[in-house]
């Protein structure tokens, strides 16, 4: 397999507790939780003077699997796989890569689906609302405990990228540079909209029974349904016409409700499978955390008018989710806080899902970014 | 009320039934329909030579009552009452404005909630597949009842443009000019897609019960999430940040999964709404008669080459369910026939709701491009 040649080969998910008691993590909303676990990857070597960290964000429904296989009969790599590795844009013979699973997953790290410790059960919509701000400070614990102070660079897409933002925000003192990719400065109505009827339609499925479906049913048709308009607005009316067009999975129209075009079929196909992989309590928190989000104008440096980090702010022409505009409202920011920031909106017909698919671009800016990242953390910039 | 004093004043809803027993409609799927009952409302007053008529076409879940009011206390004059009346972009001083709810529909035409002779009971799912080509058979009989041999213009947004399209082809004889409105040729992949997602949350509804739901339970959630889903899509981002933009509904965030923002209120209102006017089943068959259209290329021409019809033919900028681009494709196609086509964009914010809300621009266009219409025709083009 040709990403397994080129791959960092096999990793582990690691895992990190803390905010055990008598400790508890103080959540944004006055809340607060503990124990955390937060499971987590790394890729790559840290080296002496642990200046060569990368953290990693991931998007919505990612995991910590940024990169390589779990094990040889692995079919397919993690979710970024194409540009962590060895040679690649974030390369593995240079940087350490770190990526974690958000506060409120489903894939390793605390979330609702996990055991309540004062009930011995899952924890359902007794789990706390969790932000932004409260990943962020459990990645910020997972850095401390690899010995970081500053890391080299935090980056991600769409959610990762309000990580990214996030991290700018609580710790502008232990980041060099900030690569946030197709994302936005805080959820604009219409990216609330569409959260909301994610929500909506998990919480309509009679199955997800107010979040205590764990051990018994499961929001299958709520939860594929809402993953099933999350794949309409990752892709591009283009892209969707480039890949199925009016294409019929049948010679004829069967004039009945069953599927007869290819983009129903792969509707109905994304939505089940993802039901088999993702939590639906999981669904709700996370997608709240995002319509959450607002760090902009002021909110963006709390600690005061401006910041010493380098940005290298991505954003593509067909992506309707987060418009480029909503970049560019960040590089905007930015530069009106004397920050040095370069923007690039690369041209795409991927829509929202081309930050997964624009490997050669990205890969071309963000080596340059990372390179000159280093040579001005050496002059001691 | 402003709207009563500009407006026909009081209309009532009339209907016509054909393909009555030993008769029935021979439908494009092959299957037969009948009795068959077609709600219409007409506006204005024929004249001697009937040759005034101006048949209108619904979008997806509107009806006949296209214009004035039904009583003295109605609050709300018809869906498109700001275009239709005297003085107006449709003038009824000057035209016979008529309107049928569509084929399928559940405002007094025969659809899916329709009594089934052969059984007594509502046709439900076996109610026999719709398309757009039917919807407009059923509109010629109204205009036959009504003993029209040619109308002067057919128009209508969104469905109401694939209907007036489909004039185009079924009767290009029996119209002078077409005004198809923020609409396509054919429904995109994206377009279908939106539509599926529609129509699985119906289906995923457990009150749903494979249709048969009438005289016991309602689909409610899902449908109310459908029409949800289609809120977002009628609207533009842009219209969304000025209606709604970040504003809370209460002071502070809930921290909890009620309605944090005002937009997922509206949603919610809306969606609920919407579950007591319209017919689950019909918005299953309705959505799949759009899906299944498809005038493109020689389709739109089955009679020949080309046609003698003239074509206003009107966008909106920000519309991104029916993008300006789908309506340039109509405009193409007319052009490389030789067919006469005007076409308009409009700018504007309001999505694809524009069609009902950008009255000055539309009536500006569509009053000129009447008048010489009649020019023509009484020169006889």
């Amino acid at each position: 397999m040709d990403n397994f040649q080129n791959s960092v080969g096999l990793v582990e998910v690691q895992s990190l507790t803390f905010a055990e008691p008598p400790d508890t993590l103080a959540l944004a909303s006055g809340k607060s939780l503990g124990p955390i676990t937060i499971a987590y990857e790394t890729y790559g070597t840290l080296n002496r003077d642990r200046s060569n960290a990368i953290l990693m964000t991931h998007a919505f429904s990612g995991d910590a699997h940024a990169a390589a296989y779990h094990n040889e009969s692995d079919k397919h790599p993690g979710w970024w796989d194409s540009m962590i590795g060895p040679g690649k844009a974030f390369d593995t013979d240079q940087y350490f890569v770190i990526c974690t699973n958000v506060l409120g997953g489903c894939a390793g790290s605390t979330g609702p689906s996990s055991i309540n410790p004062e009930t011995g059960k899952p924890y359902a919509l007794d789990f706390p609302m969790v932000t932004i701000v409260d990943m962020v400070e459990c990645q910020r614990h997972v850095v401390d405990h690899l010995g970081i102070d500053k890391l080299l660079c935090v980056t991600g897409g769409s959610m990762g990228g309000m990580q990214t933002l996030q991290w700018v925000a609580s710790y502008p003192d232990r980041i060099h540079a900030a690569i946030p990719i197709a994302t936005a400065l805080k959820h604009s109505p219409q990216q609330i909209a569409l959260d909301e009827v994610g929500r909506q339609a998990v919480m309509a499925d009679a199955e997800w029974d107010r979040g205590n479906y764990y051990g018994k049913g499961l929001p299958r048709k709520g939860l594929a349904l809402a993953r099933m308009i999350g794949h309409i607005t990752y892709m591009s009316d283009k892209s969707m016409e480039d890949k199925f067009s009016r294409n019929l999975k049948d010679k004829d129209l069967s004039f009945s409700f069953i599927e007869d075009f290819e983009v129903e079929g792969y509707l109905r196909y994304r939505g089940d499978s993802f039901v088999k992989r993702f939590d639906a309590n999981s669904y709700l928190y996370i997608t709240k955390a995002m319509d959450y989000f607002d760090l902009s104008g002021d909110l963006l440096f709390p600690h005061g008018g401006t910041v010493d980090i380098r940005f290298l702010v991505i954003a593509f022409g067909s992506d309707w989710l987060y418009p480029a505009y909503q970049s560019r409202e960040i590089v905007h920011l930015l530069k009106t806080r004397g920050v040095e920031a370069t923007y690039c909106e690369i041209k795409s017909t991927y829509g929202h899902d081309a930050f997964l698919l624009e490997i050669e671009e990205e890969t071309h800016l963000i080596k340059h970014f990372l390179d000159k990242t280093v040579q001005l953390v050496q002059k001691g910039k």
